[in-house]
């Protein structure tokens, strides 16, 4: 358990991010995350960089609507001042905190007594130079789970099994086997992420193809995609690589075509103003709603068959359906106002009490 | 072979999209093709809705600079034309176009007689209603299957060979297990595709997630990432794709961080700026150049250290470095033009004759 939230044994995968606010400005942080929230984050991890920082844990803990982890490099004094603070959970990054283990009985002790998980978490840049050197100097899969299991040997000798592993790398071959190698050899929750992974496009993909590719073959209890852009950012696209999958509800779907030299309506514009117009309603939540917007009637209503509701252009009108049969047909310019009506009604009959 | 781009066997995973111009404006679909083979599209495939349409094909095979493929729906007769055109492949969907069949033995010796190979491609949307009923009237990854498994029995009854086939659902799992199924059925090139997959992000991710988990597997020759969004921005995508898995080189990676609580630099804006300004380089083609762009000293040079270049962010100042050397360090104003600066030098020496 990360504070209320299960992680492993089966539990739903759960998505991360971290703030990117200043920790000690208590305010900021809390109101990042409290926008995280809504964007559907259900576990923030924060910084820890100066004692300035550990001071704010506290507050931010108190006020945060979601488990709050502290991320701790190079101190180990902010890990005991967090599990004071009462966090839900400490990530270490056993390559960077010197003489970790030396302190590790105190450390366990304090976790224990609050039943604080921790997580071991490696990345490729600041792996433990010794494994670093065995492994040619390269941070290839195998080294990063050599570090992680490691340091796992070292919590497990003191009894301490309240853990999770991550072992990130940039490239998502590395880390795919990093992460298969690790599921092998050992039986505890993974914390998946591809780290350093870039800008938006670039790491968005890196992270959908390495999550898919694991989270198939049932490897990955909880996710953060790392990007170079807002963590709500973070939050969405790591909710929609579970979605792909299955492994979350949708709130809705849009069911759209690529458009082609076919189309007779503005897909893409239309797209994008029931996308907005969905992701707006707060009511819309779990009701998996489908809808279809489609460019030309060869794929149209047939094609969205299963859609709830959908639109098909045809030349100068649209045609409105609900499960692949045609309700109602409006001219061009009246297109985008009656599937807002059609969906509003949709929602309302969703949301009555008697349904 | 698809015109000069070879499919299956072995090749490269090529990438195509569909032009959304009317095929009928012959320079406006000339146009937008060129664009895309600038963005990196290996193969282009046109829509042939009307006659119109149809008798433009020639004139636009004749100008573009990469192999055109056909989507033919309903009219048989535009394969033919097709065909005569000189079309690099015809795509023909088995669920719409009626007795297609009846037809199949001059098609067959008209695509033989002129080397022009054939997708199957089927969709969910436009299943034969035989086997649609067959399967409870849903359009399951078997239904998909025995749909084009049927129709590939009857090219083969021609002795005919040279075809790829694809089996398109909106929904990921469904994707993924038909063309698992495919692939132990039949030994013929397949081409990937989520279809009616949604606007950007979540078509991106969903294709994402697909065509990883089946590429990893080996399954999948050529694919097609279809968005409610411009056709460059498919190519890019699916270029991505291949690019995380190793499945197409790089012109260039930046490593960049998320940024969190511990940024010393604008990580975004400055890993924006690299993107574009790389992006925009002709020369970087095939260089593979990585940049670094790392927000704080914890993961900096170390992190970064494949990195060719980087930066990292400290108080008021950056350290520039090369393979996790720091070689300069600039204040923060100066971090944005001391890299690319350094970048260009860079290029300058790999572009260098004497290299």
């Amino acid at each position: 358990m990360v504070g209320n939230v299960p992680v492993g044994g089966g539990a739903d995968v759960s998505v991360q991010t971290m703030t990117t606010t200043r920790t000690w400005d208590v305010d900021a942080t809390v109101e990042q995350i409290r926008e995280l929230t809504i964007a559907g984050c259900d576990i923030i991890r924060i910084a820890c960089p100066t004692g300035k920082d550990a001071d704010a844990v506290p507050l931010i803990v108190e006020q945060s609507p979601i488990p709050v982890i502290t991320d701790i490099h190079f101190q180990p004094s902010y890990i005991f001042k967090s599990i004071e603070a009462g966090v839900a959970g400490v990530r270490v990054n056993p390559g960077n905190i010197r003489r970790l283990n030396d302190q590790l009985p105190e450390i366990v002790a304090a976790a224990k007594s609050n039943s604080v998980p921790m997580r071991i978490g490696v990345n490729a840049g600041s792996l433990d130079p010794q494994i670093l050197a065995k492994h040619g100097n390269i941070p290839t899969s195998e080294a990063l789970v050599e570090a992680a299991l490691k340091e796992a040997a070292e919590f497990e000798k003191l009894n301490f099994f309240d853990f999770a592993i991550s072992v990130k790398h940039h490239d998502p071959k590395t880390t795919i086997k990093a992460y298969e190698l690790l599921s092998e050899k050992i039986d505890c929750p993974l914390h998946l992420g591809v780290t350093e992974a870039g800008p938006k496009l670039q790491g968005s993909i890196k992270s959908a193809v390495t999550f898919g590719i694991l989270l198939e073959q049932g490897i990955g209890d909880t996710i953060r995609v790392s990007l170079s852009d807002e963590p709500a950012e973070e939050v969405r696209v790591g909710l929609e690589i579970l979605r792909s999958l299955g492994l979350r509800q949708r709130d809705f779907e849009i069911i759209s075509c690529p458009t082609c030299g076919r189309k007779e309506a503005d897909v893409i514009e239309l797209a994008k103003l029931v996308e907005t117009t969905l992701a707006e309603r707060p009511d819309i939540k779990g009701s998996g709603i489908k809808v279809a917007v489609m460019g030309c009637i060869v794929n149209g209503p047939g094609e969205a068959r299963e859609a709830d509701i959908g639109v098909a252009g045809g030349a100068g009108k649209g045609q409105i359906f609900k499960k692949g049969e045609v309700v109602e047909t409006v001219a061009s310019s009246e297109i985008a106002p009656a599937l807002l009506r059609h969906i509003d009604e949709l929602l309302t009959a969703y949301l009555s009490p008697n349904r």
